[in-house]
């Protein structure tokens, strides 16, 4: 049964790039996924639509209100005939404030059977959003962007390729950054000589025992160098632990690409 | 002078949705950035315009063949008639393996001239894009998505927004999460009760001292249990080391929101 993912946002036509495209067009056409936009401003009741207002107590900004966005999830549950409970469905509040997005949360989303992504606009949503109708707050990193929608996207994009048939090659989904906790080895293809760059002689040599090892060594360094923070020293080899020493001792012996 | 942005990507249909709406329009049609999609597969060469080929060494997925982005940012420096260099100009490589992104490094962005931004897809680039192209390589953060596209939408909303004009209220900026290292207090706004749900009195109080008390308060709760590693204790006035002592006995004196 094809995930099912419904949007509710203010700018629908922001998605259409994306979903129409490479692998979200292929997993939609698969039925792998199957992603609703709900523009929410059909909710608000009033003559102008109005979805934001000035916040209570006083503030630059404007912000969400709660009904428009109540209201639609109220229709939601209505036309599907069920309640949206964790951990089946997921109803998720994209804001800077979120617990952090990182592959073990799309590995989670994953597993359900259903996803609400509520994008906010203008300066956030009032906290009542939060408290009853989310069953989570979900940030994509330490930055701000005008609204939750390319937010949306990125959940949308890993969760989906994660899907069963979406990528062709299971194998190279184990294969990745992240997926062992290290960051990705250097990689090269043709041609092995541009100008003037060519490509590490081991990697050309057919021993692939070398190669091997060239790759667990370099996975290892470029982590120890650009993100240390991933490093569990208790998960380690020895081996990886001694050229790990080494490297701390600014011995690179066996590092050709830095 | 508008901020020129350049993206490599082979699904320049992609970005039609969030260059056409909201903010990154209007940024647009004011003159504050101008964003220019370019397809690096016009620039291969042979028939089949090939853009990817094999790992050299073995393994799952198809790496992205040097030439055609060399011959695409070639092309763009020609066109310009000037070299990209760091810091007026970026060459930033969208990959899970680099520097994570964040409001900081948005601010740097910002302050330049020119930003490249080159979408891998498949499994990754040929290593000597990283070496040779790239003054720097940028991660959205710890998860896998299937291009760069989506990480490159992210980091021209959240740059364009910073710039001068954009964002008619200077104010909100100075505002929001993460600027002051604090997650956001709290928000409400009409109605004062909503299906049993009511706005914490102090914030309809009219009171203003209580007020920016209340929000210094829960902005401070909220980060200390949500986000704990945003926290500088040495920047931290009195009183909130004072209250940060009593959330970590428990006492949640003076909190309504939770």
């Amino acid at each position: 049964m094809a995930l099912a993912i419904h949007v509710l946002t203010l700018f629908p036509n922001m998605f259409s790039g994306v979903l129409g495209e490479s692998m979200m067009k292929r997993a939609a056409e698969i039925g792998a996924v199957d992603v609703e936009l709900i523009d929410f401003r059909q909710y608000a009741k009033d003559r102008h639509r109005t979805v934001d207002d000035t916040p209570y107590g006083g503030g630059a900004g404007m912000l969400l209100k709660p009904e428009p966005l109540f209201e639609a999830i109220d229709d939601l549950c209505n036309r599907l005939n069920t309640r949206l409970e964790s951990p089946r469905a997921r109803v998720v509040l994209l804001s800077p404030s979120g617990r952090r997005f990182t592959q073990q949360v799309a590995e989670e989303y994953a597993q359900s059977e259903r996803i609400v992504l509520i994008c906010g606009h203008y300066e956030g949503f009032d906290d009542r959003v939060r408290q009853a109708l989310a069953t989570e707050e979900l940030s994509l990193g330490d930055f701000v962007m005008t609204g939750g929608e390319i937010a949306a996207m990125a959940v949308i994009d890993a969760v989906t390729r994660l899907l069963p048939g979406v990528l062709g090659n299971a194998a190279s989904l184990e294969d990745e950054s992240h997926v062992q906790g290290l960051l990705e080895y250097p990689q090269f293809t043709r041609p092995a000589v541009y100008r003037d760059l060519a490509v590490p002689e081991v990697l050309v040599s057919g021993n692939h025992q070398r190669i091997a090892e060239w790759r667990e060594r370099h996975a290892l360094y470029r982590t120890w160098k650009e993100r240390p923070d991933l490093l569990r020293i208790e998960q380690l080899t020895p081996r990886q632990r001694a050229w790990l020493t080494a490297f701390e001792q600014g011995d690179l012996t066996g590092i050709d690409v830095e």
